[in-house]
This record gives C-alpha cells, structure tokens and sequence, in this order.
C-alpha cells in the first residue's frame, strides 16, 4: 500500500459526525467554494505543514495531507471555504501556492497527486506501468472447480485470482454464492497457487468477515453508491477494487473512490465494466473512453472487466486486449473449468484454453502501447 | 396491511440460509423451469392446501399462499421444479390449476395476485383507487423548517409528509441529513399533524433506527439493489416505498419488491423517479410507460416522484398530472417553505403557493381517469 | 396559417446559398455572439424597422420580423454579430431594447415570439388551448382499410386522419407503402369524411408529390435531421407535424424546427414519440417532461404519438391521457379496423372500440388540466 | 471491388418498385419466413445456378448470387418464402443445402459469404487484414488549409484523405461547408498527394455531384437511415463509408448497409464512430463491443473514427489504439494543421505532431493483435 500520511481529525473517525453535522447552516451555496488545495514548497517543514493545518481547524476545514516525492500538498475539504482563506493560506511560511479545485472529487484527482498510485496486493503491484490480470469464475461453487481455477489462471499467467462468495442477484430465487464456506476455498486456493484473491462483499456488517479472507475488497457496480459500505471498506485500508456502477457518471465513479480515499484509504483500484445503454445485443457497452478519461483525471489504477462488459466470451479476447491498448492497468476477467456447467455467468467466461491463448496477446499489446 | 397468510419454512427467516443453500449442484438450468402457481379451486380445504405445501417440502421447495376474496393461490418459489410437478400437483386434491409464470417474479405478479393491493398506512389507504399525495422537503433541515412545511402540505391536502433525515450525496463532503435528530423531527411533525411519515433508510443496520419513527420506510433509488437492505425492510413488516433505480428495467424493478415481499411482508409501494437518458436538459427523463406497465403487471400500488423524475419546480404540476392521468396511485413531491435557501433540491421544490394551486388541479385530473 | 411577415433576402431563397458562403473566414468563435433579437417599441414605424433592417444588411445579417399583437420583434440571425451592433441598434429610432438570445435556437423561442402559435389546417386549430386528435393506420394499405378506418376515427371525433404512404423500414425487404396510390387513397378518404390528411414525407425529391395530396406534411423521426428535407418542406409554406428523433434532445429537436421556420414557414407542429433507452419492455420510452418543456421553451404547438411512444396498444389508452395533462395540444394515435391483421404496427394501434372509449376521457382531462 | 455476379430482376432496378409492390396483401406475417440461402455444390453448373434463380422467380422472390472460391451462394430475399420451397429447392441439381437466416439482414452476414470482403479504393485495400488510416480537417476550409492537411498526413503515413465539403449541423446558422467548392479543392489535395478522397453526401440528389469528385462516398450518422440516400449510393457502386446512427443498434446499422448491398453494390465500410449515452464527460460513448461484434457478424471492413467517438483530441491516441486492438480494420481520424483555428470540431482534431507520434503505435499495435 503507498505511503500516505493522512490528517484526520477526531471527528471524521467518529461514524456519527457526517449524520449530524453541529451547525447546521453552514452549508455552502457553490460546490465551488469548497475545493482548495495547499501546494507546499520543496523543502517545507514540518512545522509549516502544521501551521497550515492548524489554520484550517479554526475555520472547521480539514485537510488531507498527500507527501509525494517532488510535492506535499494538503487538500481542503469538508465545508464552506471563506473567500479570504486563500490569501491568508498563500502568506503562511512553507506554503508555495494554492489551487482551485475544479472537479467535485479532489482526493483522487491528479491536481492533488499527479503521480500514480501504486496499490500493492502481497507484492503484485496494481497501476505504475505494469499490466495486472485477474482471473476466475463468477462464482466459487465448489472445492474442485476454484482449486482447478486457480491451477489454470495461474498456470496461464494470472496474478490474482477472482471469485464471488457472496452474489448478487436480481431475482431473490437464484444461487446468492457459497458465503463463508466459499471464502474458506479461496483462502485454500491461494494457499495452494500463491495468487492473492479479490471477492466481492456487499454490505458493511459482512466487511469483518471478508477482509479476513480477502486480499483485495471487491465492491460491485450495484453498490457503488452504497456509502456506508465504501466508508466501511475504507476504514480496513485494504486495497478497494471499485466497479463502476450500471449507469454511473465518470464522475460520479470518482466521487464514489472519494468516500474511499476519505477514510484514509487511498488503495483504490477503479474498474470500467460496460455500462448500460439502449444496445441489447451485448450485455452491456464497455465505455473504454472512460478508461482513458480516468487515467488523465486521476492517480488511481483503473482495470477493465471485459467480461461483463460484453456479456459473451467470445468478445472478451477483443474487448481485453482493446483495453489494455486503451491504457488501462490490467483486466479482471471470468475463467472457468467448463463454463458450460458454470453455475452463473458461463456464457461470458472463457475456457481455460481461450485464456491461455490470449494472455501472450495482453503482454504483445502491452509492450506495443508503452513500448 | 393486507391480509396475507404466508408459509414460511424455518430456513428462510433464517438471514443466512441464502448464503450457504446446502446442496451446492441444484442450481437450475433455466429461469422458466421455476416459475408456478398452484390455484385452488373454489372451497378447497385447509386440508387440501396443506398438502400441497407438504408436497411441495418434499421437492425442496416453498409455497406462498395468498388467500383472496375469489381464488386461493400457492406460489411455488425457490428451487427447481421437477417436470413431472406440474401434473402431480393438478392430481391433487382442491387443485384447479397450476398455471407456469412467464415473468421471472411471481409474489408481485397479477398472476399470482389479481387484485389490487392496498397498503394502509396508519389509516390512509394507498392503491385501490385512492390518490395518495405525500409532500414535504428533501431534507429535514431544522425544528422550524419541517414544522412549517408539514403545517403547509396539511393545509393543502397533503396525506403524508415526507422528509430525508438520512441523505445519500454523491459526494463525501457534501450535507448527509441530521440522522437521528431528524427522525425526532419528523415525529414531532406527525404528532402535531396527524400526517404519516416517510423517510428514507439507507443501509440494514440503521432499519431498527428508522423504523422506531417512520410510518414508511423508503429505499432510495440508488439502494434498489442493495438486497441485504431490501431484506432487511421486508422482516420489518412495515409499509416500504421502493424507488427505482436511476437505470433499473421495469422488470429489475419488480424483482426488487419481490425481494421484500420474499421475506412475508406484502406492503410495498412502488415509486416511479425517473431514468437516466441521454436527454440532459431535465435531471431524469420520467417514465410514465413504466407507471402503466407496472399497474398492468403488478397488484402493488404505484405513485410518481416529479420532483426527481424532472429536476426543475415548474415541470412538477404537468408531470403531477401527467402522472396521475397514466394510471399512478399516487404522487411524492418536494414542498419546501423557501425553495431558495433549501439545503437541496431547492431548484425542483413547489413552494407552498405553487403546491396548493397544484392539488386541485390533481383531484380533477384523478377524477377525469377514474369517473 | 399564422400571420408573418418575413424579411427574407434574395440569397436565403437560393438553394445553393447555405453551400457555399461567400466569405469563407467569417466564421463566428462563438455560439453565444450570434443570438440578439431587437425589441421594437409599441407604434414604431414601418420606417424604423426598416431602418434596422437595411442595418443589418450592412453586416451581412438577416432579420426575420415577429410582427406580434403586443410587441414586434426582429430576430437576428445568420452570421457574426459584431461586438458594437448591440448599442448601435439600440440607438436606432423605434428600438425599445435588444436582447441576447441564451438558446442556440431563436425563431422557435418564446423570448422571440411569447404568445402560441396556432397552426391552421383547413380550419382545425392546432395550438392555443384546444386539442387535436389525429388518428389512423400506420400505413395506408387498401382502399378498404383506409375508408373504414377514416369512418370509424371520424365517428368517435377524431379532427384528422394519419395514414403512410411511403413508410420508412429498418430492412430493405419488409413493405414501405403503396407510394403515390396510397396517397390518393388518403385523398378520397378526405372527400368523403372531411378529414385533413396527415402523411409522410421522407426525401426532397417527394415533397411536391406529397404536398399535392397532404394537408399536413409529417417528418418521421430518422429524418428530423435530413435538413435538406426540412428546408424542402420549410418552402412549401405547408403545415408541417415535425416528430422528435429517436436519439434526439430536445434542443436538437427546436433546432429541426429552426430549420423549417428559416425557410419562412411558420406553421410548425412539434411531435414527441418517445425515446430510444435501455428499457426494453416498451419500445420507447414517452418523454413527457420534453412535452411540458418544450411547452415552456417554445410558442409552438407539441402534439404526442402514444402508439410509437409505448409500442403497446394496452399502455396507449393512459399515456394518451397523460400526454394531455402534461400539457400536450393533442395527439396523433394509430387506429386500424382491424389490428391483428395490419400490415405494420398492429400491435401498437387500437382498435375502434378502444378508440371510441377513450375519446371521452381525452376530454374529460383536457377539461380537468385547462378547467 | 470485389467480384460479386449480381442477378437483379429488372424491377429492383426500377426506383419506384419497392414504393408500389403490385400484390399489396403477399405481406409475411413473420420475418423468419424470409431468410433463406441455397448453398451450391462445388462445381455446380451455370446451368445449376440459372434453375434454382428461375425456380425463385415464380415464387416472386429475387435471388442475389455469391460466387466465392469456396462456395457459391444464392441469397433468397424479398418476400415470403412458401413452407414448400426449402425441400423443393433440395431436390434441384447442384445445390448442396438450404440455409435459414438468423439475422434479418443477409447480403451482409457472414453466413451468406464467409470471407472477408476487400474494397478497393485506388488501388488501397480496406478490410482483410490490413490496417487504413484516412485522415484530414472535419471540413475543408480553404484551398490553404486542405492542401497543407493532405500533405502531413500523407508525411505521417495516412492511406486516404477525408474532408468534409457538405457538412450536416444541428443549427441552422453554423457553418455548413463550403460544397463544389470544397469537392474540387479535394480532387486538387488528391491530385498533389495521391491520397484517395472520403467527403460526406447529405441528400439523394447530390450523389452524382459527389461522386464525380469522391472516392468513398461517406454516410453520415444523422443519415444511416435516409434509405433514398443509401439506395442512390447503393446504385453508384462506389466505395461506401457507412457510419453507424448516434443511437442505431447494430442490427440497424446492418440493416442499413444492407439497403446499399441489395442496389449490387457490395463495396461498403462500415465505421463506428460513438453512440449516446448518458455519460456528458465525453461527447459520445465508443461502442468497441460493436466493432468485435460487427467483425464476428458481418465480412464487411468496420474501422472507428474515435474522433467522434471521444470528442476530446486527448482521447483520440488511446482510443486509436484500442479500436484496432478490438479488431478494426482501419481509422478514420480528424487531423488540423491548426486545431484552435478551425471551424469545427477543433477540440476533437489531432494536430500534425500528435498524428505522426501516434501512426507508429498503431502499426505496433496492429502488429500485436495479428502477430
């Protein structure tokens, strides 16, 4: 996980102090108004950064510090910022200059940390330059089909293995996963193959109980405006593999990593996964110019599931190696033993031999792009 | 409520039964396979229907029993249906049909249910003919503010008020709601009123909370999926106004009120808000296709929320209308006593001129459909 | 046909005009520079606006001249308005004001003409408070179908007959009408009922064929943006029922109209017939708010075609009605003697009894919403 | 163009056929019954082939002939297909099988011709493995401007030059091209540099004026379902570049390339160029899902314009290159010698550096996915 120290002040720990804000109408007119960042100069102390800080406390504001290698910045956010601030802030000892913030999101945007965001997952490194593909079935459905999973994503090449232990399902009548049992077989599965694992939990109670099995927190695009649960998962400080939701903004993406970051956990994975549109003859649109768009707009790692993006296997070879041309940082991606028998989604996974044969093709693109 | 007697067997109250079904491989090939209602002849026994769920134990499945004025049905969910059930049950005795669901619902289906459902909310009757109008601001914002607008949507012939106290915001800095402070002030409200309250809960742990004040529980658009919620709201047997999702289909509309029904509470309300399109220059585009279809296919009551569903105050009156004119039980509106210095949503709430000028206008409208 | 006067010069009559633009570098940056109309005072002269049109001549600008009962009002459009026009007509004698225009459209906006325009067709008014029904079959099949359903839609009071002669298909290989002959066949069933007649045009090379025979000249929603045959049916003069594209907003849509009116033909009629989205269960979806806005945005008639909009004969009836309480000036409904057996669309007409029954609620909400 | 005997009965040439079918009520009830191909043996006979057209013909049905170096197909179109016919035709010499067709398109589907068509613009191979890039300014501005656009990208390594000499706008006051004048200043940059030319036709009757000067003549979004238009280019037996509608679906977009297909005239590309969704971040959503498909479905060459298809010049590189990852046979790309000071689509337009950095990473790219 990348170093970020990070100022939180008591009261945003405090899970009751976003419910109950004290004054009540301090609320500001212009979401303007709100977004600052505090640039500090190159060799500013230590002092400086909390003089600037303490600063911030009298007016109510909070700030995020970000200590990079060529900046430190610190982000200002949580409440109306009075027009003379800014001045006052450019005076300050150790302070290099302050910047408006034009987008709603500030944590994730580049203007605060132009460099990448690195999120480490057992030593696989997520964004920065290298091509990351996580593979498994939808569904852990049984001892023999996740551990003969993991065997051959791993043999394929994968750095991650995926499957969901706990579904969710549109209609209340059909299979919702394996629960605990199924995080019992893909901690098995990594003890056999070594590959990290990334499942998904939907609700903030269940978080406990996945993050003890998980090493990578899956948050699905049904819950990506689930607040409570992001707050919850970026409490852990475990690295976040964020879905963009059916018909979720660009921003409104970020704004959702936001909630993450907000709670000190900046281990955000995003993840475009086809967004719903008037076509019906995929199962959804991949929307890779959103792909890109997010790399320029933010530090933060993006992948591609080109699984659900299309919806039929046969259209996942393509659409993968478009995403890794269109920039993305890996792909997550739907491997079963017989997808066939697969007990969801077997219709949008590819067979182990499908899967051996695309991975030499990610890396030749791979190399293409950033050659 | 209405009267329902339901079957439930042990293992569904149980909140972890889904999660870990036992034998992992009777996971059904086709959606269709599981659809079926059993129909009772006329002045079949107890006895008669007794085995019918005894019979369908056997197989490893659930029977909902709805029990109305003209016909008794048994709703056969949860598992696969064997092919030769159908003739099986047909044998028995009291049975005088069974009848395959083409829609993958079934509890919310006018197949199973023919009738109108009519969900009564501390004596105001909503569906079944009635116009039901709920009004108030967006936010609980102070003692004052929501004193006011429930004296004024009174005045005017309001039915209920409603009220945010819990806000989902899709950014982490901007005002989230008062929490508890405002369901004390939505109480206060009733009590000098006499009008129900509705308000929105946002995640399952906070449901006990909610449910202690609100006379209606409402699940906002972007928790249409969030199944753990929808569970949670069904166990509590209370009134519960579903929203629709932003892109949600009719159809995973609908299976999301299954979801609470599921759970043996049948008092749900359906709430059109609006769908998000390519059209930018109102905040949702308003489906009245789905308040009609919805009333076509489901017995639930369905009402309309113009203020979301058009995002600017003066499209609320024609779409009020328009709304009732389409078939809808009913309207949600935001009424705020001073739109401009709302907290939210200022841009898109009547004032209370504009809302009292409206209400007329809707008993005409209500009256020209129905007379 | 309303009463215009329109200054059109020469150049703008010549077809070949908007092709190629004299001055190749004149080019406005800016959308925003273009859009200015001057406010003549109450008794100016037929000297002063002249004055101020031979003024923007000078500039190589075009006036179009509102000549209302309550203010006349020159709309400047075309090319670059220079920074200084604006006070140099302001000085101009008879010039109360000018004003800048925020929409990219002009002579279909209220800012420029504030009262309804209200469109003749041989006596029926469309616009300005009452409510025209149009109704037919899709296509025009025999002469039979056509008489029949002309008889039927005038008995139940419909003041208009629909029906395709030239019809356009997604596939090259399923009916496109009977051509010419259907248009004579429409004729005839104007002879005997006194219906006007309501047909498409689809390419400009037909326009005079179809404007022998039609009283309304309809554009179909894949042409609204065939701009040669919206300036082609703009220089007839001729009513024209102009429908909302599939994809279109609903500024694209008033600047479709733009088109028509530029060409000096005022006698526009909108048509909203729902919108391609991601919802399948209809075939479109009705866009009600666009009805109720473009209402408010523009002086003319907006009629809507429930039958297109909801595909479903069932769902036509309530959004037929809800059309006319979100304020539409009518509606345009396919109707066929004999649904099952129609050639196209059958699925989405109704059939006389429908037709007939619903008639009297159409009243009765017009009633309710105008009351 | 590729080789392609095409039986056409006289009146499919004659314009006014499809307008007034004679035998108004043969009308299909369904389109299944239509779709049928006759697979001939190899070395089947002229002889053969003449037996089976005539057999069609005193059905009224039309048969469009394939001879390709493997097998040799007639396409059966244009009416209904008696329940007779498919083992009738069986038993005729030489024909090996009988077909039923999917898709309702069929001169299109790759089961009608399952080869790659090529089409040959100058001597320049699009489709079957190689990889075109036509670039130039969105419209041609002056004599200056185009030939200094022609000649980078002809530096950088482009196969053909596009330019807009009629340009399709939303309003009707923007700048709409400059016509003959911008066609011949096309023909004098292709005179200079060699580059074939790609210029847009808007309307039927300016299709012989175009072609006089184009070599592909381009279809534009707002016109993929101007059927006139397409069957006057159709009748060219040009080179056809076919865009797909802002929000066609891919079957539409087939079936609209089929309409130019059934004039005899095989020689079309098929471009994606974005559809719209609700994402505004971007101006419109590429559908890459659509390209992969479109490859799988159809032989015809499909390449992207992700020009369009972003908006925005930054998205341009990344989406090049994931467009021809997913399988594209070529870009078409808006290149300006000075993006800020053109006269449209200036933000979406590379500038000549951008362009020559980006021709070799779509050589490697291209490299990547066939190597």
């Amino acid at each position: 996980m990348i170093l970020m120290r990070q100022i939180v002040p008591a009261a945003i720990t405090n899970g009751t102090l976003c419910r109950v804000p004290a004054p009540i109408l301090t609320q500001p007119e212009k979401e303007e108004d709100r977004s600052m960042i505090v640039v500090m100069q190159t060799g500013s102390s230590q002092a400086d950064i909390d003089a600037v800080l303490e600063r911030l406390k009298e007016y109510n504001l909070q700030g995020h510090l970000t200590i990079g290698a060529e900046r430190t910045v610190v982000a200002v956010v949580g409440a109306t910022i009075p027009p003379t601030l800014r001045e006052e802030l450019e005076y300050c000892n150790g302070v290099k200059e302050t910047v408006r913030i034009t987008q709603p999101y500030k944590l994730v945007s580049r203007e605060v940390r132009p460099h990448d965001t690195i999120v480490d997952v057992r030593g696989i490194k997520v964004g920065g330059g290298s091509t990351v593909v996580i593979a498994g079935p939808c569904s852990v459905e049984s001892e023999a089909q996740i551990m003969e999973s993991a065997r051959v994503v791993r043999e394929a090449g994968a750095s991650m293995l995926r499957g969901g232990a706990f579904k969710p399902r549109s209609s209340p009548y059909t299979f919702r996963g394996l629960g605990e049992l199924g995080l019992q077989l893909l901690a098995q599965a990594r003890d056999e193959t070594g590959l990290p694992i990334v499942t998904e939990v939907m609700t903030p109670t269940d978080v406990e109980l996945v993050a003890r099995y998980a090493d990578v927190l899956q948050i699905g695009a049904r819950n990506m405006q689930n607040y409570q649960l992001l707050e919850e998962v970026g409490r852990t400080g475990m690295p976040v593999l964020l879905k963009r939701g059916l018909s979720a903004t660009i921003e409104e993406w970020l704004l959702s990593a936001e909630y993450v970051i907000a709670q000190g956990n900046p281990n955000v994975i995003l993840c475009e996964r086809g967004i719903r549109t008037f076509e019906t003859a995929t199962r959804n649109t991949m929307d890779l110019n959103a792909v890109a768009l997010a790399k320029r707009r933010t530090h933060l790692p993006v992948i591609v599931d080109p699984s659900h993006g299309t919806g039929k296997w046969y259209l996942v070879p393509p659409l993968a190696l478009a995403s890794i041309a269109a920039g993305a940082d890996g792909l997550i991606m739907e491997v079963h033993p017989d997808p066939d028998r697969a007990k969801s989604d077997g219709g949008q996974s590819l067979n182990p031999e499908n899967f051996a044969a695309l991975m030499p093709k990610i890396a030749a693109v791979a190399a293409a792009v950033r050659g």
